[in-house]
């Protein structure tokens, strides 16, 4: 009643913790309110910046109880994926800056090494935090200065093979690691699985666990002389052994469910696992995502990712769209394809929204497969549908699909299998920053013999390079495009198949001569538009492919044009190198050429925004300009 | 006794079996002397061309009994890694051609679906086939002209992350597949892992099923009307269910342990499964790898692998060594390395052997992990590891490495974690052919900002290599090197860390330059003698990186010579695509300059002698020796 306005909730206790240490005096009593705050400054902080919402509300008294119990950063918490760290990164010195996340120069939106020794493991892709905590955990064994590990994954992480296979390892080698199992039923989508049904049947079949029975579950991890006096509170575990045997199965002792909100369950588990675990434990919390937040809770995803949002109402301050997004538009042709072929199916891995599967999957149900999070078997799977006569397109963003690459070469490309790879979020992609970059796939997709690998240099290509796909049955294809909206160009009536191995001329000039793969052409028309201002308008060409390369294309343009660039949205290694080798080997360089690849710089590029991300990787207009200038010996002076 | 000598064992039942359809009319006495054939004729053939032994002749009633059984081709039966299907090929058309196995231009060590018909989907690389095969079931359901589908998967293979990801979406879609776990307690090297653990206790547990039970555990696979009548054989099962609720978990019904060798269980299991099986189903079947041949048995690797052998007596016949091998090169100078700093540990997927890991893990058994078939997990272990400030190694051959890619990309490389990635089989390796080709870990690697990448030109290099990632704390840092025995040259008393970034120039020369990256130097060297004869001897480097780039030994070379040529082990995109980038952006090219850059070829190079294989690209000296009088414009006459 009293507070101004703006003024957020009152923090009496956030206030008082700086760090987890500052935790350690506070009464059970504090630490619920200090949860109630930072459940409060979360929301606040995110509204402001927007992000991952539903993900961090849901561990909040996880977090709380972990960073209590446990000595961070000595102890080694590992959050999975990392996008519910927030109200980790609240409570461990950075508070202060919260308000910047996923800004340029502000806190990255993930746990992140360089960040803090809090986050002694940095995430973005899933099913890593249990190999990680389990590498830290061997280490300790081995005599490195280093604590307890605990990993914090989620309920669809768990379906990540690696997450698997990690477990294997560590219930063999039965050392001491803590694993919590975050089950919120809902990582971005519902999750899919027969493990989530299996989860779901562990706490469908067993009350909740209360206090009591859990810290009676710790008997077995007494040391064994007091075992022996304990046995007899045995019997009453009994009750609890209604699951958990998958994984028991795999050495861990399974402690669960439990109520993951209830700090008065968490606390006390904790504290008697932190002081009597000697092997590995798995700790099932059931949580909420979104959890005490009303809009959050309400939404289909639990409020998973947002813009910035009006704290009362939940509605969310977007920008108003201008184009139709790429991800809708590949969405929109893969449908229109799959009308005409009923053997078109589609294949993603835990992202039908991000993928625009989800539009896919209303219209042909039967044809679309959610596989979890698990993009070596969307890849093989994928490659058997295609074996067995259907025509998959398996859409994977380019950073998840370094997960598939070995599935790729091994399964699609020696097997020549029409696999077709649609590749969203190439090139940089804002605010999820280094770990969520296509940077690669261009280079590890081309380099493999008998693939093709196409970009689209606007959301009207794409729908062309669809069909392209489609049709193509001689082996495996790829397409990528970025993250966002599509440039507002006229799209066509119907997506119709390209040569392949045939690039395109978009506009015609003299001297120089700049080859584009993907959407860089926008900028390279926007260098253009400056050049031609100075009398020196370059030849735009749009390659179209990568692999194969348009050599007629190519000599056409060295031939015609006293320079030639070529500028992709990836590393080194892929088109530009592809087209160096081409040049070089027709000895262009043999009498002297001018040639110039623009790629990505070799460095992680930190967020920001796309376009601040690829100033900083000087690929915009200006950048082309001055390349141009410098290729034609044009002394300019240069813009600060 | 009337045999002639040379004549194999009389193989009445086989000599009638071209195809599997001719096995249909076969009794089960007849199929059952079809296995003891088989076995014989598939011992014989390894006996003179060498291979995989062990695994094939654990499968030989499995592979009698699935063909009895099932359908194939229409059916498809995927085997997994595939080096078990000799049996498989000897029964499917192919005996004929047995004996050229793994030999150049004969029958492929692996399934290979341009092979045959049978061979429904490739192999070589683990974990695959539930994939695999789901999509064949997958796009049966969706009415592709296909039968059912059978993978048949190792417990060894089943630890990969892979195999988790497929059960797990199979159990969700629930649709009828088969699945036959092929549990012989031994991949390669003896099983790691929990669940290796636990399929021992289900066996150890539960008495191995007779086809009674078995045929009764069918009841729950009977349309629901039967089952309702047959709902008191239940009782009988209670006595099955010992275990297998870790694949109930997943959504399988699970039937075994079986006796894998028993006809008499697997013929009628498989009949009654095939008539009625509505959902995914596993079979637990136990076998022996070697079965049936004692030397193989005896072995310690149950004649995994095995070069040609008498018959009689099991001896090999092995070509004498001249010089080290590669990976005996590497364990040692590591062993002398984690002598010295106990901080190194060393870290492989599945393969001790292989990698030479089996000599440090006996010095160093605590500072050893074999982490199962999982290079996911052990490149993110590897990172955990570091992260706590231990001295990893992480040794896995190059082409398995492309299983933990995105793992080097998001916990290794962006985080700048001093993980040493030691990648044995680089390059072309010859007998395993395509699918185990080592031909893209430079370009995959190069392009990770901060990360080190090397190559040995022989063994004495490959000791220093292994002192120099052993003293690079900075980042990552990579070293391969190729299958094989080394040159021969001298061997270091001890290895000495090399300036990072710095090649070394071998042989003084003119007019042309190579710049050798890995063990092509010895074909280099090879070259120049020849080219020294004609006068034209040129200089040779050894460039000891890829990453970072000796800019001043290129620089130097391209001033003091005409034309500079660059050679690696390895695809477009890796080492020469890196130099070729530096040069183009001094600007060399635009004077004029002869460069060239001899790469793998755009193809996958089918299974011969490495030598052979490295004649098809046009990598051997008679290839590096023409490239040089090429871009010298002398006239040759080519040699046929």
């Amino acid at each position: 009643m009293s507070q101004t306005p703006k003024t957020p909730a009152k923090t009496s206790v956030l206030d008082r913790v700086h760090l987890p240490s500052d935790m350690k005096t506070l009464s059970d009593a504090e630490l619920k309110k200090l949860a109630a705050e930072l459940r409060t400054e979360t929301i606040s902080a995110v509204s402001e910046t927007g992000g991952h919402l539903g993900a961090g509300l849901g561990v909040v008294e996880l977090t709380v109880a972990l960073h209590a119990v446990f000595d961070a950063p000595r102890d080694k918490i590992v959050w999975d994926v990392g996008h519910q760290c927030y109200p980790h990164k609240i409570l461990t010195g950075r508070r202060d800056r919260i308000r910047t996340l996923r800004t340029e120069g502000g806190l990255s939106g993930f746990t992140k090494r360089s960040e803090s020794p809090y986050d002694p493991f940095g995430a973005g892709h899933s099913s890593t935090s249990i190999s990680a905590a389990l590498g830290f955990s061997m280490g300790r064994e081995l005599g490195a200065e280093t604590g307890d590990a605990v990993a914090v994954i989620g309920d669809g992480a768990m379906s990540g093979g690696m997450a698997f296979e990690a477990m294997n390892h560590a219930g063999h080698l039965g050392k001491r690691l803590f694993v919590v199992l975050n089950d919120n039923e809902m990582s971005i989508a519902p999750p899919v699985g027969a493990l989530s049904a299996y989860l779901t049947r562990l706490y469908a079949e067993g009350p909740m666990q209360d206090l009591k029975a859990v810290a009676k579950g710790a008997v077995k991890l007494l040391p064994e002389p007091f075992q022996e006096g304990a046995r007899r509170a045995k019997d009453m575990l009994k009750g609890m052994a209604v699951g958990g045997t998958l994984f028991e199965a795999l050495g861990f002792t399974y402690i669960g469910p439990v109520d993951g909100h209830d700090l008065d369950t968490l606390l006390p588990l904790l504290r008697t696992l932190k002081a009597r675990a000697t092997g590995p434990v798995l700790i099932h919390a059931l949580t909420k995502k979104g959890k005490g937040y009303a809009p959050a809770e309400a939404s289909p995803d639990r409020g998973h990712a947002t813009a910035r949002f009006d704290v009362a109402t939940g509605a969310q301050v977007k920008a108003p769209s201008n184009a139709p997004n790429y991800t809708k538009v590949f969405a929109e042709s893969l449908i229109a394809q799959a009308k005409r072929d009923e053997r078109i199916v589609a294949v993603t891995a835990a992202m039908p929204d991000g993928t625009g599967l989800n539009l896919f999957a209303k219209q042909f149900p039967r044809r679309c497969f959610d596989v979890g999070i698990a993009e070596q078997h969307a890849v093989t799977f994928s490659a058997g549908l295609a074996a067995s006569g259907m025509r998959p397109f398996c859409a994977i963003y380019s950073t998840f699909l370094q997960r598939g690459y070995d599935q790729i070469v091994h399964d699609v490309a020696i097997q020549r299998l029409p696999v077709r790879f649609a590749i969203d979020r190439a090139g940089l992609v804002g605010a999820d920053g280094a770990t969520h970059a296509g940077a690669f796939d261009v280079g590890f997709m081309s380099s493999l013999p008998g693939m093709v690998v196409m970009a689209a240099a606007d959301e009207a290509e794409l729908v062309h390079m669809v069909a392209t796909a489609a049709a193509h049955d001689e082996g495996p294809i790829a397409l990528r495009y970025p993250r966002g909206e599509g440039m507002g160009v006229d799209m066509p009536e119907a997506g119709q198949p390209l040569e392949i191995g045939k690039g395109r001329v978009v506009a015609e000039g003299a001297r120089v001569a700049i080859l584009s793969f993907g959407t860089r052409l926008a900028e390279v028309l926007k260098a253009r538009e400056a050049l031609a201002a100075r009398g020196l308008a370059p030849t735009v060409a749009d390659a179209r492919f990568a692999k194969p390369l348009d050599t007629d294309l190519i000599l056409r343009l060295v031939r015609d044009h006293e320079a030639l660039i070529t500028i992709e949205e990836g590393a080194i290694g892929g088109f530009g190198s592809h087209v160096q080798q081409f040049l070089m080997e027709q000895g262009v360089f043999d009498r002297g050429y001018k040639f110039r690849a623009m790629v990505l710089p070799d460095t992680f590029i930190d967020h920001a925004s796309p376009a601040a991300m690829y100033r900083a990787a000087g690929m915009n207009a200006a950048d082309i300009e001055a390349k141009v200038l410098d290729l034609l010996n044009v002394a300019v002076a240069r813009r600060a």
